[in-house]
Order: C-alpha cells, then sequence, then structure tokens
C-alpha cells in the first residue's frame, strides 16, 4: 500500500466548498436561463465509444482524446504484429472507449440512436465536464465544464434571436454591465471573399483576420499575402477592419459593397431577420447601451470563428471591463449528424466558458454574497449541559429552514470560534449558565462582533429575514 | 470517417430531459439537507494518479478500475520484457491515471492534501458520478452517481444522531412513508462473538449473518458451520435473529448478554448515547411510526455490513414497501487517511444510492408534478403576422419568469400541438386573426382540453398562480 504523498492529475482541479457554491450559482443563473426559454437539460456519459469520437475533431484533436484502456486481459487479442506497428496503431486493439472530448459529438450521437423519439425542434442543453489531453496551462485545463445549449430541427432566425437573449439575460443576471454580443455570419464573409475578388477563399481570409486582436493589421495583411490573398484584395479588405456607425449602417455599408453576391446576400437578410426579432422582442441587447454609449448586440465583420463548422449566424461574447477573451460563442450548421450518417439535420447552439465567467466575476466583484451558501449560525457548546439545552435549540434553527451547526464537542471556546471563522459562519449563538437561566442567548455577528441577547424565537426571525 | 450507428458503451445510459429533471429533484432534496446540517460540497477531478486508487479496493476492485492511456506514444516508456509480462504488469507501464471508483478514497486524499487548511471537524457532502468495469446487469452500470456526506476529525456520537436525522429528514422530504433506518454497532457484533465463545470470530459471523435475508436462518447456519464456528456457538447465536420488542428493550437485552465483553459494553454505550441525542433534538426518526407500528428507526444486530472498514456505528436503510434493498448506507470508520500516511482521522458517513431511490419514488408514483419542469406554455403561430404579434407576448411571458416557447415556424396546426403534447407542455396559446383582432387570446390546458380566452396580462396571472 502506497504511503507516498497522494496527488491529482496535472490539469486537473479539486473544487472545495466556497468554489463549488460560487461555481454552482454561474450554472444555477444560466440553467434558469435556459429552461426559461425551452431548453431541457441532456446527459451524457463521460466514456464514449472511441469510434464515435475519432475523426471529428482533426488529426491532432484525434491526439488529444483520453483513452480508455479495455478490461482484464487487454493484450488477449493484439499480435506482436499490433505492438511493432506502435502506439497510434495499437492504441485501437487495447482500448475501445475514450472520455467525452466535447459535449456536440455526443449530442449529436444522441440525436441520431433517439431520432424516433425526439420531437424537433429538438432544445437542449448540457452541462458535463469534458477532458483533452493538452498541455495544461494558466487557465487550460485537462478536465473543464462545458455548458452548452443547441437547438436542432429548424431554420427558423427566431432562434439565433433568442441565443442572443440568452446571452444577454445570463450575463446582465451575473451583474455584468460592460459587454459585448459580437455577430457575423458566414455568408457575409463569403460575400466579402467574392466582392475582393478572393470568390471561396473566405476559409483563409478568416483565419487570418481571426487574428486582428492579438498581431493587429500589419500582421493579419502579412498572413493573408502569405496565404496567396492578392495585393489588391487584402486593399479592398482592410477599410473593412473598422467600420463606423450604427448597426443599421454598418449592415447599409455592407449591402452596398455586398449587394451583387450571393452568400452575402444571404447573410445580410439573415442578420437583418436577427434584429428584427429583437427588436420585436423588445431586447435589451438592442436598447441597453454599455458604458462606451453602443448597443450590447454589435455586428463585427471580422468576427470569424471555427469556419469549416459554422454555415450561418456566428456569435462570440467579450466583457469589456475584465482582462479576459470570449466568455461565450457558437454559431448556426447545416449538418450536425451528418457524421453519423443522418443528413439534413440543422441546428444553432452556443456555450458558455464557465471557468473565464468565474474569474470575470471574481476580477469585478460580482459574486453575491448569496451565493456564499452554507452553515448560518455554529451554536458554541461549553459542556455536557449546554450540549443537552442545545439541542432542541438546534432543532427549532433546522425545522425553521436554517442552516445550522452545534460544535460535536466541548472544545475550547477558541478553537469553537476558529471553526466559525474558517467555514464563514456568519453568527455564533453562545449557551453558557448564564444563557441556559435566564433563556436568553448571546449572538454574536461573526462579521461585526456585535452581541446581542436574545431569545430563541426572536433569534430564528432575525437569521429568517437575513436570509431575504 | 465512420457512417456506422453510433452506440454507447455498456453499462452506460444518457439521461433525456425529462430524466435528468427527476433525478436533479432528488439531488436536490438531498442538497438542502446536507446543507441544513453543515455539510458543504465538494467536487474531485474524474482522473485520479492510479497509484492513489491502486490497492485500496482489494484485488478484486483494482481490476474493476477503468485506467486511462498515457497520452502519446504511451510504448515508448516500455521494454519487450514489459510487454511479455502480460497486460498486469504492461498497464502500470503505459497507465498513470484511472476513474474514480468511489468517492471514500478521493476524499481521504483532498483531506490529506489539505490538511493544513482544513478546519476539522470537516462536514463535506460529494455527489458524483463514479465508474467501475464491472459486468453490467440489470440495476447494475458501470457509471453511476454517488452520493456521499462524511464528517471526519470528531469522535462525537452527535454526528451518528445527525446521519440518522438527516435520512429521515431526505426519505419524508422524498414523500416515503414506510422506510427503516436499521441501525448495528461494530462493538455489538464483536460483543456477541466473545459471548457466544467465538471471540475475534466476528468477521466470519458477519460475513454470514449478512446473509440472513437472502438464504434464510438454515443457510446462514450451514454457512457458520463451513467457516469453523462451532455448533454450541451457532445455537447461542440464532435466538439474536429476532430480538423481540422495543429498541430499548432489545438494548436492554443485549446488556443482560454482552455486558461484560469489552467490545460489545462499548457498542451498547455508543448506541444509548445516540438515542439520548435523538430523544433530545425530538428526532421524527423516535417518533413517527411506519404503518407497521414500528418506530422509523431499529436497532437490529444482524446488520453487518462491510467489517473490515467500519468501527463504529453501522447504517443501511430499507424502504418496506418497495421491491429494493438498501438505498442508504455508511457507518463510522477510525483510520480513514492512514492509506495516505496520516493516522488518526476518525469519521462517520453514509451515501445515498440515487439510481434505486429514482426507481422507488417511481414504483410509489411519489415525483411531484413540480418535479417535472419545462415550458409551461407554448405559443402556436400560423403565419408572418401571428408570429409578429406573438413575439412581445412571448417576451412578456419569460418577464414574468414563466418558461414559453413561440413554436419557431409557422408549421401546421397539428405538427405544433404534437410538439407541445410530445414535450408535455401543459399549456398552449394560440393567436390566429380573431385573437389578434379582440387581443383575447385562446389558452388551451392540454390535459382537460377546456380553452379560455384571455387578455395576456390574466393568462400571466394564472400561469404564474398555477407555478405556486
Amino acid at each position: 500500500m502506497s504511503k507516498e504523498k497522494p496527488s491529482i492529475p496535472k490539469g486537473t482541479r479539486d473544487f472545495g466548498p466556497a468554489v463549488v457554491v460560487k461555481r454552482n450559482y454561474i450554472f444555477g443563473v444560466i440553467k434558469r436561463t435556459f429552461e426559461k426559454f425551452g431548453y431541457l437539460p441532456l446527459e451524457t456519459p463521460a466514456m464514449e465509444q472511441l469510434s464515435v469520437l475519432t475523426g471529428k475533431y482533426g488529426d491532432e484533436g484525434d491526439q488529444l482524446i483520453f483513452k480508455v484502456l479495455n478490461s482484464g486481459d487487454f493484450l488477449s487479442k493484439t499480435t506482436a504484429a499490433d505492438i511493432e506497428q506502435g502506439s497510434k496503431h495499437l492504441t485501437r486493439k487495447i482500448s475501445e472507449k475514450a472520455l467525452r472530448y466535447d459535449l456536440t459529438v455526443p449530442f449529436a450521437r444522441f440525436v441520431v440512436m433517439n431520432r424516433n423519439e425526439i420531437s424537433f425542434p429538438f432544445k437542449r442543453y448540457q452541462i458535463q465536464p469534458v477532458w483533452r489531453a493538452d498541455r495544461p496551462q494558466r487557465g487550460r485545463y485537462r478536465e473543464f465544464y462545458q455548458c452548452d445549449a443547441d437547438v436542432v430541427g429548424t431554420n427558423s432566425l427566431l432562434c439565433e434571436a433568442e441565443i442572443v437573449q440568452m446571452i444577454d439575460e445570463v450575463l446582465s443576471t451575473l451583474g455584468m454591465t460592460d459587454f459585448t454580443i459580437k455577430i457575423n455570419h458566414r455568408g457575409v464573409l463569403a460575400g466579402i471573399a467574392e466582392a475582393i475578388g478572393e470568390k471561396g477563399r473566405e476559409g483563409d481570409i478568416c483565419v487570418a483576420i481571426d487574428k486582428l486582436d492579438k498581431i493587429g493589421a500589419e500582421g493579419v495583411r502579412k498572413e493573408l499575402l502569405e496565404r496567396g490573398i492578392a495585393e489588391p484584395a487584402v486593399d479592398k479588405l482592410e477599410p473593412l477592419y473598422d467600420l463606423k456607425g450604427s448597426n443599421q449602417e454598418i449592415l447599409a455599408q455592407l449591402q452596398t459593397l455586398l449587394g451583387n453576391t450571393e452568400e452575402g446576400q444571404r447573410g445580410l437578410k439573415d442578420l437583418q431577420e436577427v434584429w428584427e426579432y429583437l427588436d420585436n422582442l423588445g431586447s435589451d441587447a438592442l436598447t441597453t447601451q454599455n458604458p462606451s454609449g453602443q448597443p450590447r448586440l454589435q455586428l463585427d465583420v471580422t468576427l470569424a470563428r471555427g469556419l469549416s463548422y459554422y454555415t450561418g449566424c456566428i456569435f462570440e461574447v467579450k466583457v469589456n471591463n475584465a482582462n479576459m477573451g470570449s466568455i461565450s460563442g457558437g454559431g448556426r450548421y447545416d449538418n450536425l449528424t451528418g457524421m453519423f450518417g443522418m443528413p439534413g439535420v440543422s441546428g444553432v447552439g452556443f456555450s458558455f466558458g464557465v471557468d473565464r465567467i468565474y474569474d470575470v466575476l471574481e476580477e469585478l466583484q460580482l459574486f453575491p454574497a448569496s451565493s456564499e451558501v452554507g452553515t448560518k449560525v455554529l451554536i458554541v457548546q461549553f459542556d455536557k449541559e449546554s450540549e443537552r439545552y442545545a439541542l432542541p435549540l438546534l432543532q427549532k434553527l433546522r425545522n425553521a429552514g436554517i442552516a445550522s451547526e452545534l460544535y460535536p464537542e466541548p472544545a475550547k471556546l477558541k478553537k469553537q470560534m476558529g471553526y466559525a471563522d474558517q467555514k464563514k459562519i456568519p453568527f455564533v449563538l453562545l449557551v453558557g449558565s448564564e444563557e441556559m437561566a435566564s433563556g436568553k442567548l448571546k449572538l454574536r455577528d461573526m462579521q461585526t462582533g456585535e452581541q446581542d441577547e436574545l431569545y430563541i424565537d426572536d433569534i430564528i426571525s432575525q437569521l429568517k429575514s437575513e436570509a431575504n
């Protein structure tokens, strides 16, 4: 039996009580919003068949999938030749299962397996951990939660509008006031490529302009040229990096520029329709302004995202007053389940980056005190007699729904107070001989140090009103 | 790219929306109860170091741990000799991580790693999935949730009493009315072994009498004799299988029988103290009777559980009016963290079997209607005009906190109604030309088929009052 110091795998984390409670606060806000919009929860197993995952994330992705070793004598189905062919070949012989890499492929797999029972449009959300054998670094973990919502089986742009609303509502409810929901459309990007004389090259163009934030216009220019985009095309492209004006003015400018490209037309029409939906819904994303005076929803033609996947609107969210990358993103895709032989299922989805949202809320000090649930009051005991006296009080407090503890031993007062302190219990109830005689108990507010002498019923009223 | 029909690994499950919602209802009741008693949530990673798990569950357990293959060229650190030595040896060379097998070992590992930051007594609960490479069968899965609460760092029997209370509160809150919380003590079992002349043989005795329910007294007799317990000892043991009387009367009989064994004394003293605590707390477990006329808490000297682990009180819970094994169990242990070189940390813990509780609630039809959250009202649309009219209504409903959807396309009425039906949406709102003209909307109750004509504000009031 090993007696060495135990540790946890690189890139994984324990979440202690204080952190779990805060994370659950974020999950709670997200879930309630999803459900208000008709999305319902789905949970899939941590392990998927390796064959379900392989080939869905590109070669690099395949390398980052955690494979689970077959149980029992896994070598029994291998030959010497299998082993000679090396790790990559051998993997398929000794591993049939793997850990979930994202929530999208399991969702597609679920839809295909349950196509006959599902009523479309199917709106599901899923909040579960995923695992990636990435090199761990600051902010990048090998186990982390994804938090996805998708609707499949409809082309209605109401879904896009509602995604904007859900993002807006979640972030507002979490107390954020300075964020931008960027929106763009794959058709607009294709239209731009065509309009500048590089039809069909939107892939290369997007990879380059996606880096605008990081490497600036000069860097992007260099990369575009390296990727074989002609210099005159690059010249035509650059003015688009900072289109000026309101969203409607930008749409009008794009109309002039892309009006005679088919893809461009499609994109602009879709975007216009999303705006109409939001306008009709009276969405805050259009009417509430950031401190900079801009509405929260912003058309941004330099927004690119993973183009291979998306076919319509794309989204990304930036918190302007925090030092953090995108905290949410998504888009429309045409063919989610094609990978499993079920074509024609289009949909639109997005996800929240919960680790990043957590860090933003910490940075901006937006976690409410109420997100720090836990024991509300600790009864301190001095001896067997005060313990006996305290037990019915403890029961009364709990019957009133107040999370309460009685320190389980007559330990030194300092130790009991230290326990309350470390567990951030806001109130301590002292039951000594004087208190037992009078029935008036000492209630100490651990933050202010103030002490009141009160009957138990008054204590209960006070603690219950505190909770509201 | 594979186009074969996708599947999920044997022994794993997808949980669709209806099931997730019901499971979350159970988790919610459990969490709120744990928190009311001062237990706070902990989450540990799905993957642990293989060395942390190995050797903690016996040889058979080691075989059932899912091992994760090292990333990259895992063969590079192996030799031909490693491969010749077979799967078991090779595993340690190509796998360093494994999936969590239970929540107890990760908890012990967490306590040891954070011993200097933790304030003892440390009360934590943990609700997370675990994975076991068991042969799947009805009711046995390879991925299932455990739901543990433990307090470590105190010997106080108040903890045992509170565990009885938590079990009682959770099951009562879930609507169960006919269950028995069985309690016993390791000292009582040791005392019995001594009293019948087989001191130190309580291990064998327990393994045998643990099967009383399954194989009956005759079967147990046979097994005891096979295990080398002398026939006169077995004769003395058998009257204990059905001690008659109230808990206090049974305690008195045991006092006579075990009074002069040290271990028996320790057990009886502890049990007596647990009863005193519960009495002082006014616990329902003592005062509420089952339909059979017995209190919910029952001293049962034939309750054995995994003896190698427990050292004090042990618990097990049986639902009397459902066809199901134990749904909860636990006990006190002396040396949780000794396996990681940190001796002297005693504690007591228990867990709920959530899959079994789920089945019991289904069997007894105890899931409340409110556990079926989801969309409350679907607005049916007929054309672009009615969609436009419906959008502000949709927003009003959501602003009032009512989970609502607008069907995203002007599909056939039958299709839209079918969607509401399959998603079990209780109300449908019809917005046709008449309704738009009058402002009075048709609200149809999908269960009764009744239809009311109401203004939107009245609809909101009605749906909000339904929710309460």
